[in-house]
């Protein structure tokens, strides 16, 4: 995890002829038999919606109305998305969103990393940047909801479960 | 609690000059000793932020920044109020506020009731009339962080704890 870290601390907005439509963070640059291709981060909220949903539907989630999506991304806080850059084209192959009050509390919702793209400690390094960016906006108190099976995913990023026997609870009608 | 859902079930707005600068839902009207006195709820977002704070105190919080809280205030999506009036002195007596994406998700922070009105049914009452709000805002999922003395209260208004193992999870630094 040392790697990711390094490229994480170390990354810098692209403005480079190559991506011209683009900016964002870069996380890492490889070569693979395809050529040359990168993987950035971006905070922009402007994001194609049928990409997400295909980005959604790939990780298995049930279809959301995109007329309520494209509100939450309006009224999310923060907006996380990661990219794969070939050339001039990019891919959506990461996401993540949270609410806040901009002062105190913040809550991750909907992370996604691209199923060909998981294992490779991508969903680690877009969290760790994620969080930076919330704590970088003075929000001291980060929460989230996990399934079960992520549970340890999150643990290993410093998230606590159930701190002093704080429950996480939802609402359902009578 | 028959008599509570009755009173909030037909809650009016304020309308009278007896309160000439208050609007809000009425929960209840009593009389005692010191004469007629109203229950009311807003969901005015500018609320007197030294009143707040006197709130909190009595509840036994910590201290916050008033610039931190006026800045939490104005980024909640809804910041409930519960005030007892008598003539046109009114009293802050309970507070909620949740963040939300305005689309799916709700978080409550902050519930307090002032310990003199606490046992009253209010909390209660006040937390119906939240979930109200969010609910006719089409949001689906509400969701709170409940300390270990208040998750059978919570219980018991219908939030369901970790549900299909989703756990509350908190963020620290490594």
């Amino acid at each position: 995890m040392v790697f990711w870290k390094k490229l994480f601390t170390n990354s810098t907005s692209t403005s480079t002829s190559a991506q011209p439509k683009f900016s964002g963070d870069l996380v890492l640059t490889t070569t693979d038999r395809l050529g040359e291709a990168s993987i950035y981060f971006s905070t922009e909220t402007e994001i194609d919606l049928y990409e997400l949903e295909e980005l959604c539907d790939a990780v298995g989630w049930s279809r959301r109305p995109i007329r309520k999506v494209k509100k939450a991304l309006q009224y999310s806080f923060l907006v996380v998305s990661m990219w794969e850059l070939r050339g001039v084209k990019r891919r959506l192959i990461g996401f993540a969103r949270a609410t806040s009050d901009r002062a105190f509390n913040a809550t991750i919702w909907d992370v996604a990393i691209h199923p060909q793209f998981q294992g490779k400690g991508l969903g680690k390094a877009m969290m760790k940047y994620t969080i930076k960016k919330l704590r970088s906006n003075e929000i001291s108190n980060i929460t989230l909801f996990a399934d079960p099976q992520v549970i340890d995913f999150y643990r290993r990023l410093g998230f606590v479960l159930d701190p002093e026997g704080i429950k996480g609870m939802f609402w359902y009608p009578d």
